[in-house]
Order: C-alpha cells, then structure tokens, then sequence
C-alpha cells in the first residue's frame, strides 16, 4: 500500500510564502459600484466628495413666516411691530425662502391681529431660523476618504451631498466544494457508511462572519477530472476556492495534484494539530485552499489561514481575537512536532478564570461547540503544567463567559433540561456543564472549578450516598449538598434482551461497556462486580469506557458491546430493555462560597419546579419527593 | 395661525409606557422554520437534541486495514504478526467498520509482505483507531439549549445530529415610510425646495446593523388618508413600523393622528433634545414609531427608542453603548427642559482622551459622521464646565479612535487630501480633522488637545505669518512650526463680477460673508478692513460668519452675500471669480511631545509628497517650493 508523506512547516512560515505568492501574483480587493442605500458597511475605494451643497437652497427651518429681516428691527415689548400681509410669506420646515426675505419667525412667536396681520415683539436678524446653503455640507468638500466604513450616518451625508452611487470594496467571493464518494446532504436518515456533509455549513457560517459572499458547489464525488472541473468552475466565479476533505495524501487525496495541474501548490502539510493536511495554493491569481476532512483541522486552518486571506479581500485587518488569562485545570502534553490548538472550557469562580481542556478527537465537531476557547500550544512547547496561567484565544464573548454557571460532575440529561429552562424563563446568564463523573465533580468543586457539581456516590460499606464522600473529601467543610432526585440505574441491553441477562451477575459472559474511572455509575459497577465476586480483568469490555449514560446505550444498540450500567432514560431513547438493578440518590455538590449565589439559586429553583418535574417525568426513571 | 403643543415626557417615562403596553398588546419575537445551513446566527426558539448518533456507526479513523483486534494479541518487533488477506480488509478514513472487524491499523504500520500480506509489530486493542457510534453526539442529547444563537460549528454539530431544520427567532421585519410633499428621492440634481430624502437610508443602516429585515416604503406625500394607507400597509406587512417625518404638532404632522385612529397614541413628546417631536404608539399589537424629520433628531430617537425594540424582536438585549471617560474641552450649557445629546470629537492624546463639542444643529448630519461620540447630558444638569471628566458613548470603536492624529485649527482642503492619501498608502490610523480657525489650532495645541494644527496668521506689524504668534503663546516652547504651503487668498465674487468689485475697499458698499473670530481669513479681513479705514460695524454682513472657505464660496454662489474673503480653490468649486488679495504662509503648529510620532512623521511625510503636489496643482491657488 503506498503512503506518501507531507511536509510539516511552521505556521508561519506557511502563511508568508501564501501571502507574498499571492501579492505577486496580484490578489488584490475588488470593488463594484452600489446605490449608497445599499452600500452601508462596505469601504469606499476613492475618497467622496460632495456633489452639491445641503441644504442646496435657503431652507425655512421652522414653522412660521419668512420676512425680510430688516422690517422687524426695532421690535421690543414696548414697541411692537406689526406684519401685515405683503410683509410676510407662511413658510413650513424644509420650504426655500421666498425671494426678498432672508429670516423666519417662528409661529410661536407671532401674536395674531385682525385683517391676517400679525405683531412682534422681538425682532429678527437676517439669516434667523433659516438653514443657509451649505449648512450642513459644501458642495466640493471630502465626506470621506478612500478606506472609510460607511456607517448609517455616513450614506445619510453622501445622499445629502447628492452622492447617489459609490464604488466600495465588495464582499469576496469564497467557492467552497465538498468532495468525497461517501459525503451525502444533510439528512435524518443516513444510510451506514454515508458521511453528513455539514462541513460546508460550517465554512459557510465563518465565512460570512468574516464579510465573504459564499457559493457552495454541488458535493463532488473522488474523481481527479470532475473536482478539477469544479475547482476551474468555482475560480471562473470566486475570488478564493476551498476544496473540502482530500488534502491529505491518501488514496483518494486529489486536491493537491489538481491545484498543481492548474496552478502553483505552495504548501503541503502545516505543522499544526489538528489542521496538519492542508494545502495551499494560488491559480488565475487566486488563493486555492485544500482544506482536511476532518471538521475541526478544517475550522483550525480556516481560522488560521483562510480568514486573513478573506479580510484582505474585503480591505481590511483581520480583528485581533480577544483572549483571556485562565489558569489550566490539568496538564496538558504537547508534542513538538505541532503548534497545538486545545479545546478549553473557560469557567469565571469568583475572579478566578479556569481552562479546561477537551478531548481532542479532529472529527469530534462536538468538542468546538462546547469548547469556549482555544488554548495554543507553540510547537517549540512539550507541555504545560496544571495551575500554569495561560492564554486561551476566546470563542465566546468574554461578557457571556463571565454570566456562567459551571456544573460539572455525573452526567445526567436532567442538567441540560435545568439549563433550558433558565434559558427558556430569560435567565441572565447560561449553564456551561461538563461530564467529568461523580468524583470529578468533587474534585472540581473542591479546587474551585466550578460552582456545583452533580453526584451519586454509593459508600459501599454503608450503603448511603454521597454524605460519606463529602465528609471524607471536604473535612473541614467549604462544599454542600443540596437535594436533587432519584433516578433508578439498571443494566441496558437491546430489545427483547437476545442474551438472555437476568441480573448484574450474567455481565460476566457478555461484551460489556463501562463508564469511566471517577464516574458514580463505575463505582456501583466495581461494587456490583465485587459483590457478585466477578474479576473485573474477566468482564469484556471492562476497559472500553464512555463518558455519558447514552454513549453506553449508543453502543449497545450499535452491537458494539451487549450491555452496560445506565438509567432508565437513555434506554428508552434507545428503545433498548432496561433490567433495573437499584435506585441511587442523584445529588449536587455546592461549593459553599457560592451557595447564595443568584446563579446557583435559580438553579435550584428551576431544578424543583414543577415544569421541571413534567420534563423528568416525561424523560422517565426519576423519583421525585413532593 | 394653529399652534399645538407637545408633551414633554421624560425618557425613561416614555420608553415604560411603551414597553409595558406592547408586552400587554402581545408583542413577541416570532420565529420561522429554517434548513440548519440558512440558520446561522439565529437564536433557536426551543433545545435542540440530536436525532441521530454521530457518527452513526462504525467508522475507521484512519486509511488502513480493518481487523478483528484479537488477530493481533501479542505481536512485537519480536514476534511480529502477518496479516493473511483474510485477515483484513482495506479501509479509508470514514469507510464503515467491515462485519466482524473491531479495530483498524494505520497504513504507515504495515508492512509489506508477498502475497498480499503484511506484518504488524505492534497489537491493536478492540475499537482502535476507530469512530464508534456516538463517539462526537448521541442521539437524544441536547445538542443546544433554548435561545442558542447558531454558531458555525454548532450549524455543524446540528447537521451531524441528522437535524436538518430548526425553528429560530426571525429577523424582525421594519417598516419604513418617509412622508412629505417636498422630499425627493436621492438625486445629484435636485430642484430649490426638493428635500433630498436620505433618512431612510440612515434608518435601514442602523436597523439592518440591529438585526432586522427592512422594508422602505415610497414616499407618501402629506396627505393624511394617504400615509394612512401606507401605515395600514406596513403593519400587515412588517413587525414594527416607523414612520419618517410628521411627528411634530405643525399643519403636516398627521403621524398622531394616524396612530390614534389605528391604535394607540402612548407619547408625543419626549424630553430629549434632539429629538421632542416624536410619536410612540402602538397598533395591531404592533409599536408605531413617528420619528421627527430633521436626521440628527430621528437618529437619537431610533438609538434611544427603536434599537430596543428591534433587539427585543430579535429575542435578545440590546448590547451596552461603549463608552470612554474624556476630559471636556470647553464649556457645555444645556436646558433643565431636556436629556440632551450632544456630539463630540474625542482625541487621544498621549494617555488622555478629550471631547469637543460639535455645532448642536439637528438638521446637520455631518455632525453625526464627523462626531466620535455623543456626551448625554442628564435632564437634571444645567451644564458642564470645561476640564471635567465626562462619560461619552463611542459611535466608533475605541481602537480606531486611539489610533487618529488629531489634526486642528484653519480650513484648507489639503488637510482632507492628505488624509485620504495615507488611507490609500495603508496607514494604521485615520486623520481626524476640525475647523476652528488658526487662533483655534494655537489653543488646542496649547492644551494638549490635538498633535497639530493649521495655521495662517498674519502679523499685522511685520507682515510676517505665524513665527510672532507663536513666540506669544508658547513663550517656553512646546510647540513647533513645520513648513507647509503658500496659498493665495483674494475675494470670491460671481461668474462676471456683477458688483464691479475692484479691491478690498469695495466691500463697504455690497453684502459681505465673513469667517468665524479666531480664524486666520478674519483677522486678514480685519487688516485688510484697517488698512482701508473701513468700520467694521459698517460691512453688510460682517456678523455673517462661516467655518470654511467652500461654506463662503457657496453663500456667495447662492447669492446670499456678493463676497468674501477665501482661497482659490474654493472658488473654482463654485465657478466664482477671484480678485487675488495677497499671498500668505500656511503652516503647521505641532505639539513638540509628538513631533516624532509615527502619525505626524507620516502626515508630514505625505503632505510632501509628489502625489500631494500633484493634488494640490489640481486644485490650484497653491505655491509649493522645491
């Protein structure tokens, strides 16, 4: 089988030979003539001048009546002036005075007489009340120069200064073609093997962000000349192509060798991680853009590359990304062969900013949507201690991270259903949760990671949940317990149950799944494993663990392992049999400094309302005290 | 005459009318159903959980051979394995995990063997190197909470949970009308009492940055059953309608009226300035907004009023107003009568941020392109001394602000052009230029309120410009003189010189426009005046004072004065006639703290320039030594 291998530049050094290929090969903003009304939040090319003056004649400026100024001097209280008829011209706002006048007075300021005459007592003098030619805007002078941002008020100046058409720097145009034989459309229903092309919806959305106008191509299957006819279709129609999945150097990795074929391939494998298969080219003087399959290495390169190639095409800088200094949770090796790009959750106790990395899978579109920041690893870094202080490139606004509660620990769906209804009841600040399992959770809570944590740990000489640990983790107090269900745990096996499992004891001669070490629902295994005298080195599939009850009954829906422990809910989204095997008291720990905390009240609160119970009663297997 | 009365309620009075009324009349964000790709940005109306697992089956992580793991227990470099061909089947990366293979080897450990074999040194244990089911989402986990706003990666998470639709909250669609007889459509060519109609372009800016879909109905002259109509219309078509002009209480103004016999009338009148006449009401449980005419007043109604209820319609919170604290450069009056918004320039110089106050006029909507922020001033405040540290609302973002050479004092063009030359040259920063006259710029610099400024001034002694000034002012330095231009200055008469004038001493006897006190051109005009033993109080038209040379040329084009002192350039603008006057020295003050700042090294840089020259020998009445 043949393997070719890819380079592996540095980051930077990859962007600057992309950059000055393209300036010398002239990639440059294009622009188009707009209407101003349609041109709000483009750049000008030119500088504008006025065409006209505005206001472009002597305008009344208020409701009243024009006069020749020099008739009313001398108007006081003692020696009123009286207008009649031939004096004055009723004038509106916005009306050109009358020829012969030069001031108005206001309709407040005139007292009523018979035969249409009107008195004053003050006079006015000439140019009173009138809005003169060029008051606003002189007709030859700059409004803006070349560059300028039109803003709101700005296309309100140009068609003053009777500017109707400008020419702006317009969107680039950015062709994105999804490649691959198993990609499909997006659906419901996808067959095994068929692979969800959402990538592109992915690219589009940032694209968009960055001021780009998108064109995604037709999925295009893995053959050389039909992706090659696309790529010279979309750089007929774009400014920027991107060619999604197939550069890397597999069997099926075409992008590279197309963009030679009709142009020039600058760069070939980055020394990033994820985002390492990528490859940079240029053709017709445009940037071609090889991006992984892999949706999160496509996000990296897309950030890291693509978005400063779009914001030079829109005239502009990319902004600077806003960061923040957190201290990480836990240590985190890095190799140095990759600038790395970690997946971190942010969490703001008290003043404190914590960066807890995720898992790293490049296909786990999951871990960005979680993920509120990225933590850059240099490539000249093998690592990085826990309770370093690090920057961590944000992927939310700073304002929304600090409005977080953070609950990690157990995993239980009840804490998603708790979250939607404080979002739902207009909460002011949103529910960041982690599944860590039970003993994270008091690890968490106990090092101030998080304001509270979900656990359901069985003391196995007792028999009791959770008091125990707590006694024996928080000595000398700083964490309590507050009251949350009853959920029944039980073993998952698929319908009609085929292998026959009676109880906990048959999980010896079946393909088991486990939960993680740390998690409540491991603990009663170990316990039930002991209990029963089972050897855990015995069980297959001991080792195979997942982090969430619907990650086990995932798997044994999928044939993938036969049973393992989980509460009733996800069984039934499975449509799975459920053998119950006991009922465990799910609670939460509270770190006591932020048990007042309004966040931490309306937690509880929405977790013991009673929309919250319909939701628990509809999901199933939870036992709820009045 | 009629003249009607307006309300003049508070802001805070008026905006809780309106709110709690239309939270009483129903007004809701509403929402629509859209195919995930087309959703990004939108904030999702209920949670959303993925339908399917994702992957949704087995898939391998890498280009391969799929095996069943046990095949490979206890290879070693020692005792390595070979892999018979049924012992394997090829895979790339995403292909389905073949019936009966649970792990896959990487293509970069093989090694090839004869007959289609290959041999492993190392074991793979069950599930390595591949995706199981579930491994980024399961299905019926919350993929996101209610009021999510779509991200792009979370676009992509969805699509990978097989939901390919989600109902969100949809862009609310605004109405807009502009009313009045004599508005006209945008043109460069409009006839005397035409009011161009640029409003509704600023209104569409502001709403679509806000979040909304914009509708921008014809011109409805004012005619009452006919803005009826249109408002009718609008309201069976859009969420919240605004109508333009006609909110006040004059002959016209029928947005009352309108509003009233449709629904409700809740204000009319609010105590802001600008602003007063405006109209809030509310029908088919729909806000019914009458924004004043005059620009500058409807920007602050629809920043003060409408923002929040777009952003309430697009099911969120109006972000806070950035603000920065400045230190206020010259006195402020303001009326107990009104909340007053009053736009300034801010500067950063060196570390301190300073505000002046812009000309107040709420027809001018230069005054809201050329202000940096707005200072609020509270109902309660009479005014504002000079030197205090006021809070200002940024209408630009700070960075950009930070980064401005401040550049002060007399009116000349050239000062426009070099700034839009540095634009086109790519330099970080933009020019900020103001017209107070020369007298204006020595004081400025004087107080640290801009890096430089123009100046012309005459000694009426020596004949000399400038250096005499300076010595006065900066007794113990501080400030530099840097060459600029000589310009000529004569009088601008009309095309033919109707008035026979001759010389200065001509201006006695016809209508003068003068430059505001403080500027260079009227202390010429007062030497010139001197010189020829005319009064000053015997000039027609002396107390006519204009802030530039092109606001002089365009009276005398208007025909509101028959001249006025100014530069060459100008007149040609406005196809006048010149009688040259003399030759002066226009030249540049400059903060010595900022003399080798990159701003003011680059702005001199460009002003002499081949490129400036030649902008300046186009514009002509300009001297330039080599």
């Amino acid at each position: 089988m043949e393997h070719r291998y890819l380079e592996n530049l540095p980051l930077s050094k990859a962007k600057a030979l992309l950059e000055d290929h393209l300036r010398a090969a002239g990639f440059a903003p294009q622009t188009q003539v707009l209407p101003v009304q349609d041109a709000c939040g483009h750049g000008l090319k030119n500088a504008v001048y006025a065409h006209i003056c505005a206001p472009h004649y002597n305008a009344s400026a208020m409701d009243g009546v024009a006069v020749k100024a020099a008739t009313t001097f001398g108007a006081s209280e003692r020696t009123p002036v009286t207008l009649r008829p031939a004096d004055y011209v009723v004038v509106d706002t916005g009306d050109p005075l009358p020829e012969g006048t030069d001031a108005v007075i206001m309709v407040e300021d005139l007292i009523d007489k018979p035969n249409g005459c009107y008195e004053i007592i003050a006079a006015v003098h000439p140019w009173q009340n009138v809005r003169q030619v060029g008051e606003d805007l002189c007709m030859g002078d700059m409004i803006a120069p070349s560059g300028t941002v039109l803003t709101p008020s700005l296309c309100g100046a140009l068609l003053a200064g009777g500017v109707t058409q400008v020419e702006v720097i317009r969107a680039p145009k950015v062709g994105v073609i999804p490649t691959g034989d198993e990609i499909v459309a997006p659906t419901s229903d996808p067959q095994p093997g068929d692979i969800i092309e959402f990538n592109s919806a992915v690219f589009r959305g940032m694209l968009e962000n960055w001021g780009a106008a998108v064109t995604v191509y037709p999925i295009t299957p893995d053959k050389k000349e039909l992706i090659r006819a696309s790529v010279e279709t979309a750089l007929n129609e774009c400014d920027i192509v991107l060619v999604s999945a197939g550069s890397s150097a597999g069997r099926d990795d075409y992008t590279s060798e197309i963009i030679a074929s009709l142009g020039t391939v600058l760069v070939h494998g980055i020394a990033i991680k994820p985002g390492k298969p990528a490859v940079l080219g240029e053709a017709q003087g445009k940037p071609v853009v090889g991006l992984p399959g892999y949706p999160v290495s496509a996000i990296v390169v897309m950030d890291e590359i693509v978005r400063d190639l779009v914001y030079f095409a829109v005239g502009t800088q990319a902004p600077p990304w806003e960061t923040v200094s957190a201290v990480l949770s836990k240590k985190l090796v890095s190799s140095l062969k990759y600038r790395e790009y970690v997946r971190v959750t942010l969490g703001k106790i008290g003043e404190r900013w914590s960066a807890s990395p995720l898992p790293r899978g490049a296909g786990v579109i999951s871990s960005f949507t979680k993920a509120d920041g990225l933590l850059i690893v240099d490539q000249d870094c093998e690592g990085i201690e826990a309770g370093e202080t690090v920057e961590v490139r944000l992927l939310r606004p700073q304002e929304t991270l600090a409005h977080t509660l953070i609950v990690t620990g157990s995993h239980d769906p009840l804490i998603d259903e708790v979250a939607d209804l404080l979002q739902k009841s207009g909460a002011p600040f949103r529910v960041c949760s982690s599944h860590v399992g039970s003993m994270g959770a008091i690890r968490a809570v106990g090092s101030g990671l998080a304001h509270l944590g979900g656990i359901h740990l069985l003391d196995t000489e007792t028999g009791e949940y959770n008091k125990s640990y707590v006694k024996k983790y928080f000595p000398n107090g700083g964490a309590a317990i507050v009251k949350g269900v009853g959920r029944v745990q039980g073993l998952m096996v698929k319908k009609g149950n085929p292998c026959g499992i009676q109880s906990f004891a048959d999980v010896a001669r079946v393909r088991y799944v486990n939960r993680q070490h740390g998690a409540g629902t491991r603990i009663l295994c170990d316990y039930l494993l002991a209990q029963n005298g089972i050897d855990p080195a015995a069980v297959n599939g001991y080792d195979n663990e997942e982090f969430t009850h619907t990650a086990v009954a995932a798997l044994i829906a999928a044939g993938n392992a036969d049973t393992g422990l989980g509460i009733w809910s996800a069984a039934k989204i499975y449509n799975l049999d459920f053998i119950p095997i006991c009922t465990e008291t799910y609670e939460f720990l509270v770190d006591e400094r932020y048990i007042d905390d309004p966040m931490v009240l309306s937690f509880f609160e929405t977790l013991h309302s009673n929309a919250c119970r319909q939701r628990l009663d509809a999901m199933g297997g939870y036992l709820l005290e009045d």
